[in-house]
């Protein structure tokens, strides 16, 4: 499928982004993303024990059958490790949208993304709430774009179209990251819009399948964060329903691809990196150890400063594969580096035991990641 | 226990240390410890499951009941990843230096530390086996200390010395290691040596406990090595039988004041690294959560990089404890960053639901440790 390079807002879904000054330097840092219908929704959350309180609430929201109707998000403050303050306030991010929207507080997700341990700023939000609805926009969708970065260095954007029973179908996502990317849910934020039908539980099962074999087979610097969200909004606006048969497959595909396009794009823009490196780990005895070892090779400080060096030191990836514990053998494993020089590097390594294989994204660690996040506060 | 800062060789001990060509620069790479009475040994290696052919062939040693005499050990070559050739480079090394010393080959451990994936130029160790024997002298310990290093900045050396039962025992090792330093053995190589008198057994289950408690409790990059060895050899030459009673309790306090003086100077010497930090975790359901969570926190590049930049970003640790999985509540937990302009810096984090506590020590992430392991090879 075609993937474009930009996000293209689905039939039905409006959104827009601007600064309601929770960022010092004055850059956007408060985003929505608005159905005119009501939508079906799905979302997968990060595993960090330490959940923030948007994550929370997005959760308890979800538990609900209802349909829903926007997603709120700043940037510049995680509103993580704030206590019950820290509800109250993504409550009332959420319930101050909604008022303006007209919409009930429960429809309404929220999302932070930023520094973690001090409370959200929430009156910025509620005096911005009016100007924020008031600027929603067919092509608002790039300023929220733009209102969800935090370290990045450009947006992340991408839409498929495809086309079924004699209509279109749009799947448009944005989202955010560059660093405390790991698996099971990188530092990241994606909203995933899409004027398909959906039932809740089609939609529940596509997302989670694909964030597994995107978002979770990313890693820049193995942090898994307390913010990880990736929600999904279908409100059905094309007419097609994708529950079943081709047009489920088709749709599911889109989802893939697009996932897929900003899982690579969030590696290219890893803080400081300047190669982006694919694991292809093949042979192992299952999929979740090709997995494992793969995620062990991308986590190696040694093996990601050695690629920063273009230093062929393959040692780096056997003694990682080594250190993930999956079955292996040393007279059957195989490691290939590439071209080292390129921008774009590739590993492969075969355990020459099983049929587990992974492709697994991951960049090199450098000088400059360190003195980013020395002073990212 | 008053700690030395210096390799003071027990009775009956002699050491050794050369250069014999492994390493480019010329710069000692061969170092022998040598019993002049046979001793009884233990060791813990690495759980990395690529092992290093030396730590195959001492492990393989080990399961014979029997006494030893000496330990070879080069530096600027591992030994790994080398297949049989490697295994009978092991052998060969071992046997050279066992038919010099007049002694069976399997009287002889080996060990190794540098490049993974590169055979061992043995042929240089066997010409060079007749010198180092012939060099070997109580003072030889420097040189031996020196000879095993690779991008250690400066050697590490401990000695303990008790009265027990009106005579004097020593327990004396030596150590290197600065980068490629994780749990469950780091890349180093540890060598202790003591006139006590022991059994096999009490000897093992010293050893098993005081490496838990020291080298497993630290990390530099979480990045498990092939090679990690902490070896023992207690010749008896004292007179002092110390497998029991207050005797065993002495002996097994200066082995760990040994090993935990040496564990704080490999952190101390971590590549590139400006900070010693010191995680003092309480609270825990258990203390192997203690340990589980405060690992997490230690090999966080975002908490190291933090640590560097003398940023007090808490989230990070926060962050990091939720991602290790360990069971905690956001409300019951502590955290308390201690001055980060010093030198060494100490966070406190209190979980706050049982009573597991451990102390584990790390070094901040710097631009030069980048630097230092692009360009190793």
């Amino acid at each position: 499928m075609k993937v474009l390079n930009k996000a293209i807002l689905p039939k039905g879904f409006l959104a827009a982004g601007l600064s309601c000054g929770i960022k010092r330097s004055g850059k956007p840092d408060l985003a929505l993303f608005y159905s005119e219908v009501p939508a079906t929704a799905a979302g997968v959350f990060t595993r960090n024990t330490m959940k923030a309180a948007p994550v929370k609430l997005d959760i308890e929201l979800l538990r609900r059958a209802g349909k829903f109707r926007a997603i709120v998000v700043n940037s510049g403050n995680a509103n993580c490790f704030t206590g019950a303050q820290g509800m109250r306030n993504a409550r009332t991010m959420g319930r101050s949208v909604a008022s303006v929207l007209k919409a009930a507080a429960h429809d309404v997700f929220v999302a932070s993304t930023g520094i973690i341990g001090r409370q959200l700023p929430v009156e910025k939000i509620s005096l911005a709430a009016a100007r924020l609805a008031g600027s929603l926009s067919s092509d608002g969708v790039r300023k929220a774009a733009r209102a969800i970065l935090t370290t990045d260095t450009c947006t992340k954007e991408s839409t498929v179209r495809f086309a079924c029973a004699g209509a279109t179908v749009t799947v448009s996502a944005v989202a955010k990251g560059a660093g405390m990317i790991a698996p099971d849910m990188a530092t990241m934020l994606c909203f995933i819009l899409t004027d398909a039908s959906l039932s809740r539980g089609v939609l529940k099962q596509t997302l989670r399948r694909t964030v597994a074999d995107s978002f979770n087979c990313i890693t820049v610097d193995g942090c898994m964060s307390t913010n990880d969200s990736v929600m999904v909004l279908a409100n059905g606006a094309s007419g097609i329903s994708c529950n079943i048969g081709n047009a489920r497959s088709l749709f599911a595909k889109a989802v893939s691809a697009v996932c897929s396009d900003l899982a690579r794009k969030i590696v290219l823009d890893a803080e400081g990196a300047t190669k982006l490196i694919t694991i292809e780990l093949s042979g192992a005895r299952s999929g979740e150890e090709a997995r494992k070892a793969a995620l062990s090779i991308a986590n190696s400080n040694l093996f990601k400063t050695a690629v920063y060096g273009e230093n062929p030191n393959y040692g780096r990836v056997i003694a990682a594969v080594g250190s993930s514990g999956v079955a292996c053998r040393q007279e059957r494993l195989k490691v290939s580096l590439g071209d080292l020089k390129a921008r774009e590097v590739r590993v492969k390594v075969d355990l020459g035991i099983g049929n587990g294989r992974v492709r697994v994204l991951t960049s090199d660690l450098t000088p400059k990641y360190v003195r980013i996040n020395a002073e990212y506060s």
